[in-house]
């Protein structure tokens, strides 16, 4: 996969992304990351990128011109390599939430594009560069750079051979669609709190149904919308209906 | 504010906070941010910080021990500081979505810390540090320093006097409620797209009209639950039939 990142603070991907499984994931080419400046790009001879909103109000937004030629030439680079357009990605408020589901359709692109913003807001007409409007949540931050690292990050460790253990993956919440079960490490009693007894116990059996009595009542209790959207085992749909008993006994 | 950030990667946090809105508030002295890398306090003789699943299992868990003595170590300075023990963040796909409002409950806070998980999990006994558990959104990333960045932009630009341009803020989409109006900059025609009449009317009145009923519709057609969650002035409410109405004809 290509990934080419349009962005005023290159510098800001520098630290995170190498340090981490996008690291691993370039130093094997399983990864490509282009980090591109566009203010480079600007035609403005003081290299300014943004400037006053029309219609008046606070703050400044990005042109479009260092961001239509910026996007250019990285297309221009990419199709030079046989490299399709593929997605363009821009980090917005009104956008689709970032998910799982998201992650793995981004995953499975040859080539995407991540348009960083700054500043109060940007040229409306930058949006028809876009394909996917993407947000990361109800949250204001000052620029889009760490939530394109933020996906980068969920889309690469999806990447084929990305992640060293292949058995991670599945187990993961969000892809069982169940929050994850207690764990538990060494040493079996710290500072005065004990492993569960089943744990230790070798039955496998019983351990996999204590996790996963646990992992449907963690759910119940913490993200019950998770449940609607998912189809339950006979078996699970009897585990949910005792922990309920037991939620509302203990209730009473 | 002192922030305090418990990891195994304290590079990772070097390039994308101080070249940031995070840096100016570093050098203004608005915040103090310490990012202590817990394997230090490993007590084990390699260093190791993570071992395997007690009942067995795939990926291994961090240790409560090298977090637990990091924390003290944290706490003993911040206390030596007059600085109160304050609230521990742990991300978590169970915790609560972080949202603006959670990020300015916090921005009200003395003393954060965040503990940032990597590999598969961990034990369980860490979360009796925590104070709150809060979840970036519903998908998986290889730990937890992404998301404490995130946080700690969205936190600290709301910090007083952090944001240069203290008019920039009320603007912002989620303190208003609604998704932002389209914004247009110089030029007013760029490669045949031009910014619509009415901002370069000089008609303060008529612009403050138009900006409104965009936010509105904008919101309507997009993410209709943040309506839900608002009191609407009367004006907005006819604005919102007015654009209802439209939607309708242009459907038909």
């Amino acid at each position: 996969m290509r990934i080419d990142v349009l962005s005023l603070f290159p510098n800001m991907f520098s630290g995170p992304l190498h340090d981490s499984i996008v690291g691993k994931a370039l130093e094997r080419d399983q990864l490509t990351l282009e980090v591109t400046d566009f203010r480079q790009y600007s035609t403005n001879k003081h290299g300014n990128v943004d400037d006053y909103p029309f219609g008046g109000g606070a703050g400044m937004l990005l042109q479009a011109q260092p961001l239509f030629d910026a996007f250019a030439a990285t297309q221009k680079t990419a199709s030079e390599a046989g490299i399709p357009s593929g997605r363009v990605i821009l980090m917005d408020p009104a956008g689709v939430p970032f998910t799982q589901r998201v992650a793995e359709d981004f995953s499975r692109e040859d080539h995407l594009t991540f348009i960083c913003g700054h500043y109060e807001g940007y040229d409306e007409r930058i949006r028809t560069l876009v394909t996917d409007e993407v947000s990361m949540g109800d949250y204001v931050l000052t620029g889009g750079e760490l939530p394109a690292m933020v996906m980068i990050d969920a889309i690469t460790r999806l990447l084929p051979g990305v992640l060293g253990n292949e058995a991670s993956a599945p187990g993961d919440s969000f892809s069982t669609g169940l929050l994850e079960y207690p764990q538990y490490t060494r040493p079996a009693e710290f500072r005065g709190m004990k492993v569960p007894d089943v744990l230790i116990s070798g039955d496998h059996q019983k351990i996999d149904d204590w996790r996963e009595a646990q992992s449907l009542k963690r759910t119940l209790e913490r993200r019950p919308d998770l449940l609607d959207k998912l189809q339950l085992t006979a078996k699970q749909q009897h585990l949910l209906r005792d922990i309920q008993l037991e939620l509302d006994e203990n209730a009473d």
